[in-house]
């Protein structure tokens, strides 16, 4: 019965057809955003409980908001809760890091086709270090964000628009094969967006070169940029496999400032949470594992739909970002099917003779194996910003938590 | 001396800066090209000499540049010398198979920039199996040429000379670090063209929006399109590598409808000839090695500058199209380190640890080893077309020969 229900799940991930319909506002969209809202990372905490690099980024939202003055005017109305903050994962949104979202930000709109869902992720800020999601909240910060606002989302949306709607799968398999794991490395990904988006750009230029211009300029730039269309596309791939009765199979990964956690399919929207990951880092310059902050992230999404850590084996150019040889990282891909259901059926491994990633991450597996699924991640330092990258392992407290609610549930599991 | 020379050639060839700087027709730029001059690959021949496919492409070129009227016209011409052929490698280009340019074709103009010598390509026809460079000429290659001539290249062109030049050395690397070898795949390369060329479309939509996008879905059907491109590249930067005084170093090497060649820095433009290469092939449906015919083709300039099958573990994406397994892939490219001078300092192979590609093929290393150059390439089939895709291996004999004539005019070698 757990057999077959995990098949459903599989299928159910593997069959998504996830489609960019265009950029909205994310008041105008988000499924419960309101305008006093502020969308953030990981399993929901009380407001006392966001520390470092995640309040600041609250903070510095809640300010680039409009929806309090300063630092301390955002302390108190966070604390009184005339500022309100909610999960992402339970407003159909996925964060990067910190993972901010506002009222008037743009987000991406992803329709998964197949089963009529959407989901939507914020736009990425660009490669400086310095940025909302990564804890930092300044002038250039808050530039950076209008210039998303007012110039990249609604020329981005403009072209979308005309494409009609831009089918995702298609360009994530190729990428998968043009050296993409699409979590860590985006390049091929981001590449190939400009190439669909191109021809609709040219037809948008009459009145409107300089923006398209500047549009171009941006996502041409910013080799990461596809990621946050990806982690749209993964959340309305994921969201289908929830709910399915005696699925072991894991439907969402999320991180904050202080924990890790994990949803199961078969057991609704429950959180099971456990402490921080293990990381295995390549940090920036002179910076030690000891300066790494936590700030939230929820980009394993990518994981949890079979890319990212379980597609490591077709990115190896990812080894000079975040190390690790090659070996290393197809023996660490070629774990991953220890705690998978299956194989993808569109998403391949050259290095693998174009063999399915594996997917499905169940719950079981890991706890039976004790194989921990492995996630490419950027990492935060203290007082914010980027400071380096590397693989992250869920823990296994929320793997053992989850299977003993699996078991109460639905009885034994093995 | 031997040894300095070779390391002067690998330097020549890893420094080297190719630059795209226009699409311009081959009367006005290629050196010694006339009116009633068709070029095409291999080694000089007698025009009785041209066979099969080849001497049909030739003839096809006559009738498509209108010199002849017909077949038996073209026979005629060409027999008589009122049609002349010329070698594409003595005019500063390269040919695609067959590798027919005419007067009027458009051709790809690239510069190296630290040498000052300019190479040409001539542009691919697209995907259909029946091009003229697969020695096939009807009406279809007729209105696909001239397409190529009258909006293709025009639209290109503009959009080039906007850029004020590509620099492609650097589009190049990073191809290599997303799956391409850039000899039989070209996927990355092409995209990454079409990114580099985004902005000058957009700019150039004013008024010939409709020929833009014409030229923008060109490009985007065609992943093969940065073939001639790199091409044209490499002839650039491997032209700049010949005349080095005591060097055994391969600068260039062709295949004609009946014989292999290859010439040698230290030895001028003398051709060593021998037999057709070897191949393992990957052949489309119902083929067999049988139904191959040679009709020539120098993109093995690819592998003369270190990439193609010297990158062959650059590119595991490519065993769908060729065969082979990732295994035997990466074998091949580490053999080539046995035969080649140095290690590439801008192109690296992510599967090697970022590892040089091998590059500068020495033809004293060949015959020592017996270990021959191999070639990513396509296929062509009795009565034109193309019929699939392989690895060849360039022959032996073409070293030994080209050995025996070093010794005499350097000494002994070993």
């Amino acid at each position: 019965m757990r057999e077959a229900a995990n098949l459903e799940a599989l299928d159910r991930l593997c069959s998504a057809t996830p489609v960019l319909t265009g950029v909205a506002a994310a008041i105008d969209v988000v499924p419960g955003m309101t305008a006093e809202m502020i969308l953030t990372s990981g399993a929901p905490l009380d407001w006392p409980q966001y520390s470092g690099g995640q309040r600041m980024a609250i903070i510095g939202g809640a300010i680039y908001e409009g929806l309090a003055n300063d630092e301390a005017d955002a302390e108190a109305k966070l604390a009184s809760g005339a500022i309100t903050v909610g999960s992402t994962h339970d407003h159909g949104c996925v964060g990067s890091v910190a993972g901010i979202y506002t009222a008037s930000m743009p987000v991406l709109v992803v329709e998964n086709r197949s089963f009529g869902n959407t989901a939507f992720c914020n736009l990425y800020e660009g490669k400086s270090p310095r940025r909302l999601n990564y804890g930092v909240y300044d002038q250039e910060v808050h530039d950076g964000l209008k210039y998303l606002e007012e110039v990249i989302g609604p020329v981005l949306g403009d072209a979308i628009d005309r494409s009609g709607g831009i089918e995702l799968k298609p360009m994530m398999r190729r990428a998968v094969h043009m050296g993409d794991e699409l979590h860590s490395r985006n390049t091929a990904g981001t590449t190939l967006l400009i190439k669909e988006l191109a021809p609709h750009f040219v037809a948008a230029a009459s009145g409107n070169g300089e923006r398209v211009l500047e549009t171009l300029a941006f996502l041409s730039e910013n080799d990461y940029f596809f990621l946050r269309v990806g982690m749209a596309a993964a959340k309305a791939t994921a969201d289908a496999s929830r709910g399915i009765e005696n699925s072991s199979v894991v439907s969402a990964m999320t991180l904050s400032c202080c924990e890790f956690a994990v949803r199961v399919s078969g057991l609704g929207d429950t959180w099971f949470r456990g402490p921080l990951p293990y990381v295995e880092a390549q940090l920036f310059e002179s910076y030690t594992t000891d300066d790494i902050e936590w700030m939230g992230g929820e980009s394993m999404i990518m994981e949890t739909i079979g890319l990212g850590g379980f597609a490591q084996a077709a990115a190896f150019s990812l080894q000079a970002y975040q190390g690790g040889s090659p070996q290393a990282m197809a023996a660490v891909n070629e774990s991953m099917y220890e705690i998978t259901v299956g194989e993808h059926t569109d998403f391949a491994i050259p290095y693998f003779g174009y063999r399915g990633t594996p997917v499905g991450i169940d719950i079981v597996k890991v706890n039976a194996t004790g194989t921990l699924p492995a996630i490419d991640a950027g990492l935060a330092g203290r007082g914010g910003g980027q400071i380096g990258a590397g693989i992250l392992r869920a823990p296994r407290e929320c793997f053992e938590l989850a299977q003993a609610a699996f078991a109460e549930r639905y009885g034994e599991t093995t």
